[in-house]
């Protein structure tokens, strides 16, 4: 069944053109899989790497490609809904459920996967509810949008509480989620392809700095339970979803277990350690399965670390003097907080690539609080 | 110095657009330097990556780039040395001597770098002395132009001299080369930057099927003093030349020790596997040399064989569902004797190796006489 698609998909075509468009194209290459972009912005990363459409040309775009997919979660539910009879995955029932943090997290309960507590808010009264009921401190958020920390407002105190209203009450529905006590963030990263097989990438930890992710350690330190409680219930939402592709769920680990945070019905920033530090990356999996392809090894070659290169560039030529340093640069300009690239450096013990990662911060212009960590 | 040049960097105008190039490209994407490629062919695999110049169109895709480099050795000397004054790595030296078969082997001789017995031949009276002097059977090629085997006659008898001379007489002068005995063929490559720094890649074991690579094998098995000579015989080439960028050198593993074949002045067939098989692979060396940036990490990540793709493309779902098989389809339409593309396997073991390469072999089309090696 998976061989007779094979030979039809030569082009893909992705809903944004980002870098995980570039990305995911750069991995399509060598299958000669060739990927076309739906993108507004001007000079993507993408664009280095196959035709780029506007919204404008929806219909071109449409036309150009044997099935597509998409690069980030806020692709409009209608848009991907048009490209579904063609052959969309992951499927739009995905987004429905990522794209709003109240379908997401109701969706987990569903499923009997542990999340953080939460509460659904429409009202100041609402809120005043959800405070006494959570507790204080809690994180007040939209439903809809945001990403790296913004559409969020931490209440601590009680006068937080009008603060924060003032701050989203008028992008509400939103949510509140009760403050939770965790050690570790990590994350896993698992594909589906469209015959039903799961391949599940290790547990990652992540460190991030202000909202946004500074650094993924492959793999992460964990118990046993701890990762086989992320693998089922990453392999319960591909299943809950009839998902083919990429899918990313980010999880806190606290004294009791998981508790699940999001999910990214996507390739994921915490993944980009696989292009070298897995068999085969979450990139070319993502290519893989919506292609209709058998799945790669999610297997780890060595363990590895992946630093963002956030808002400015380092001197190139400092960065290529470090000993094992990969740069993956999206070919971006700078700009604060921006995602600029990111640099991947393997060791086979703990020790050494702790001291690989601490010469990468260095030449960091943007070190992300990493560098206190340096031992 | 290097540091001073690895902004002015952004653009690479490679002369030929074929696998190479294409791979060549692919390795300069993630450090955000773009290439342009002067082609002739229609649809070439480059073309994916970068805009394509015809000859016609020289002054435009001179124009276009910041430095240049060749993906191919059988560049014009023209054409190369009017691209010399941009800044041309490696220079248009090392053409003249590695487009001629019989400077090269003068080259390794001025050097002091064991070759074949060979003589120049420019009549059939020198043929006639030459199959007396280095006894029969020979090689007779043509000293230019001619590769997987092509423009070669293997003289066996007396009687091919003359069957000998019809084919190739015209194409004088030629070289005549003794037949010596291998036990195996090997090659080194090695890359320089701009600062004259140099890395070295383990000497890799090649089987040849009908004059075109069916197989390389990283690292080769050999003993500490072939591999010593190897390193030593490049270095002296990439010095001697004040070579800039990646070279490969051919030898043969006798009895006696090593003997140099030829020189490609260019990353090589026999490198493919370091994309997964090595820190940092030969293409990205050869982009950060001739970009005047420091050189990457030479060392093996795990040993590796390479298979080609010759004539006729493999299955796509076939050749995916081997457990990490890389494959590298160069977008070329299948033609006899066709390089279409490569695989790589990497195993810690070269039990597991062998048993993978098997699996790679048995889905090929083409099995290049691999599969009777099968075990």
């Amino acid at each position: 069944m998976t061989a007779s698609i094979k030979n039809s998909v030569k082009t893909i075509g992705i809903l944004g053109g980002g870098q995980l468009g570039r990305m995911l194209a750069q991995a399509a290459l060598p299958l000669d899989i060739r990927c076309v972009f739906l993108e507004d912005a001007p000079d993507c990363p993408a664009a280095a790497l196959g035709p780029v459409y506007k919204s404008s040309e929806f219909a071109a775009f449409a036309a150009a490609a044997d099935v597509f997919t998409f690069e980030f979660e806020n692709t409009p539910v209608e848009t991907a809904s048009q490209l579904e009879s063609k052959g969309l995955s992951p499927n739009a029932k995905v987004l429905h459920v990522a794209q709003d943090r109240l379908n997401e997290k109701n969706t987990f309960l569903e499923l009997g996967i542990d999340t953080v507590p939460f509460t659904a808010v429409e009202t100041k009264d609402d809120l005043l509810s959800a405070a006494e009921r959570l507790g204080l401190p809690l994180v007040l958020k939209t439903t809809r949008g945001g990403y790296d920390g913004k559409g969020q407002y931490v209440i601590k105190t009680e006068d937080d509480i009008t603060l924060a209203w003032q701050a989203l009450g008028e992008a509400a529905p939103l949510i509140a989620e009760g403050f939770i006590h965790f050690s570790r963030e990590v994350s896993i990263i698992a594909v589906r392809s469209q015959s039903g097989d799961i391949a599940t990438y290790p547990l990652v930890e992540n460190l991030h700095h202000e909202g946004i992710l500074a650094k993924s350690t492959s793999p992460a330190q964990a118990t046993e339970s701890i990762d086989a409680a992320a693998r089922q219930a990453i392999t319960q939402l591909l299943e809950y979803f009839d998902y083919v592709g990429v899918l990313t769920l980010e999880l806190f680990v606290t004294d009791k277990g998981i508790l699940a945070n999001e999910i990214a019905p996507r390739v994921h920033n915490s993944g980009h350690w696989s292009i070298e530090g897995a068999v085969c990356s979450q990139f070319e999996n993502h290519i893989r399965a919506v292609s209709g392809l058998p799945l790669g090894s999610t297997e780890v070659v060595l363990p590895s670390v992946m630093l963002n290169i956030i808002g400015e560039h380092p001197r190139l030529a400092d960065l290529l003097s470090i000993d094992g340093a990969h740069l993956h640069d999206y070919a971006k300009s700078a700009r604060p907080d921006r995602k600029l690239g990111h640099v991947t450096v393997m060791c086979p013990d703990a020790a050494s690539l702790d001291v690989a990662c601490n010469q990468v911060v260095k030449v960091l212009p943007n070190q992300m609080g990493l560098a206190k960590q340096s031992s």
